[in-house]
């Protein structure tokens, strides 16, 4: 792995077992020498799932696959893969897919369209099948392992191993979510995406699934940004086992046993996207943008985005360089509609602007002294409403073009 | 200035004068010490005029103005400082605009709503209005002085001074159009900012001059990118003086003389637009994206500019890097729908993939040779309909970096 992100947290976390589900991970050589590149989880007959894919135009083939199989809102099992991300990779690719679903249903014994497929790596070169048909059977025969260990066989460039967890109690009883993902920047000698693989043992069916983590991500994975690069293999999952029976199943996403749930899910979902923000290439600093006072929440995030996806942002919070009129800048290239003469903006809680211009007694040194913190918070009030969104990014560092031009695939 | 771009071109343009134009510079010390910071361009009376202002939704005061006046379509007048961009400034920058057109109206005897201002430079301080208003009457008594002190006294953090010209016949008279612009990325401690100023001896009503920049200004300063950032105050206007009579005057868009006309007004415009590429921050490579064989020009330019706006892709050709992979991840961002199947990518006329998928003979030596040329020619065919687009961009290097976050304002 690359040296450890200076914003990485300590350690990986304790993560619980959730019944049901089977952890399986082993090396098989697809690119890397010294790591797990592939996992097997094998889930309880009649687990349900959820699944967000990329909006890319040229989508991977396990994108594909994914994409047509999520309608059945059933899984037995998810294979993934690091090192090769059987992007752009043309028939021979969508051989590769069908191959390794052949192989996973003939050792566990299930339905084709029950298998969910991911793969992460390198863009545009032919996976090669024969490595990971024959790596299948063993694989099977493994002891079930630890999330630790399939956290990171899914890593590509990324600097730590990324997962997250949250318990919660309905009728007395204790359930978990456990969440693990990778991702850091988005791509890097041609490698890409983020995944993020949702467990919990509360049992919801799909269609209710689906809505929550649509939501969920939108708070999370949505909004993220490193580079503003979008992957050809983003996805995420999220995975209920029938572990445990509850007095009266639930039917409606209006169920008041879900409230926990969804606490739970945004807490877990947020952790891994702030983790990968934290994994940023090259990042050195980490930034929470507040959107405040907005006519939707749509319109927020946008504003916070396009703050978050500027170079000119980007590069002056790296300089540690109160350049507040870039952010002006950002605000204005977002496209939404505001009045700037009522907008307001702050600087780890220094007030800046305010009604559309700069305080009489601004004080730079101040905030130029503020911004010497790992953490910069910028809150942007548009007064124009009642919504907000919350945006994370990190800085544009040189080490980021370093990375990513220097060093060659 | 700062050091010249290793991709300026060798020197500035001997540009010829237009009939009816009065050029004035001065240094009247809004922030720079050393070079012109104030130019007036006046012009005859029945002068047209046509203008294409930033898409921002936090304008510059004088943007806000030339929206205002722009209908009347007529002007006796530009005023243009560097150093400070009035933008972001409350009613206080609006006041500074109203004394400035006064002062200038005052000096020339004209109609305020024919007085055109732009400002560059600062984003959000306050322009000190004593400074400009003072100067006026002392630039109006000035000799009129040449193309390049103008384009000089518009630049901020450029690198050398953009020029171009075409000129073309009309029924056996020799008609000119001259154009100046700045820019070099978008920002820079602060600085922003596209100008483009363009003037021609063709007498042409302001409705068909409107109808003309547009496409142009589309095909040139709307087909680069340095960045991806938009600043407060790009602004691009078109002169026409009322000083050489034609047989019959030109009242028509489809009239058959407006063909050579429109042909010198891409010729310039991309011109100038090519060299505000070549002075991109840290710019080391220079990129043509040529995007074929799409369904409309419209998603031809929006799949180059996704290409162009790509750190990912920026970064790789700053390290000459063939990473092909992430010219897919960018084509599949851009929200265009196509079918990857069809796709077809080279780079300096080497056919890298076909149909979807990695030629089966593809030398990437050979690529990864010819990257290490200055001109990086991008060509994309979608194979899905007849139009095409011409993007321009720069390379993204640690001196991009450097110049954003090292240097303080």
């Amino acid at each position: 792995m690359f040296k450890r992100s200076p914003l990485a947290p300590k350690y990986f976390p304790k993560l619980p077992k959730i019944k049901g589900i089977e952890l399986l991970s082993m090396h098989c050589g697809i690119r890397y020498k010294n790591k797990r590149d592939l996992s097997l989880i094998v889930m309880k007959k009649n687990t349900n799932v959820a699944c967000v894919l990329t909006k890319s135009k040229t989508p991977s083939a396990p994108v594909l696959w994914c994409k047509k199989i999520r309608k059945r809102g059933k899984a037995r099992a998810l294979i993934v893969n690091s090192g090769n991300a059987n992007a752009h990779t043309g028939k021979e690719g969508i051989e590769t897919v069908k191959k390794t679903i052949c192989a996973v249903a003939n050792q566990i014994g299930c339905h084709k369209n029950e298998i969910y497929v991911c793969s992460t790596g390198v863009i545009g070169e032919y996976l090669n099948s024969d490595i990971l048909i024959s790596a299948i059977p063993k694989l099977v025969k493994k002891k079930s392992g630890s999330w630790k260990e399939v956290a990171e066989s899914i890593c590509t460039t990324d600097t730590f191993i990324k997962g997250a967890k949250s318990s919660f109690k309905i009728e007395g009883k204790t359930f978990n979510i456990v969440g693990i993902s990778k991702g850091s920047g988005m791509i890097f000698p041609n490698m890409g995406t983020m995944l993020g693989f949702i467990f919990t043992d509360l049992p919801i069916p799909s269609n209710i699934l689906n809505s929550l983590l649509k939501v969920a991500v939108e708070n999370s994975f949505n909004s993220i940004t490193v580079d503003g690069d979008t992957s050809t293999s983003d996805t995420c999952i999220l995975f209920s086992t029938p572990s445990v029976t509850l007095s009266k199943s639930i039917n409606k996403l209006n169920d008041k046993r879900l409230l926990v749930f969804k606490e739970s899910l945004d807490k877990v979902l947020q952790s891994l996207a702030k983790q990968i923000v934290s994994d940023g290439e090259g990042a050195s600093k980490f930034i929470t943008i507040n959107v405040n006072s907005a006519k939707s929440q749509k319109v927020a995030r946008n504003i916070g985005l396009s703050i978050a996806n500027s170079s000119l942002v980007k590069t002056a919070i790296a300089g540690e360089d109160p350049n507040w009129g870039r952010i002006v800048m950002a605000i204005g290239k977002s496209g939404s509609s505001i009045n700037q003469n009522n907008l307001s903006i702050s600087i780890n809680k220094t007030k800046i602007t305010e009604n559309g211009s700069l305080l009489k007694n601004y004080n730079e040194k101040l905030v130029a002294k503020k911004m010497k913190n790992k953490n910069i918070f910028i809150d942007i009030d548009i007064a124009n409403g009642i919504e907000k969104a919350t945006v994370w990014t990190c800085d544009l560092t040189q080490e980021y073009i370093k990375i990513n031009a220097d060093y060659r695939s």
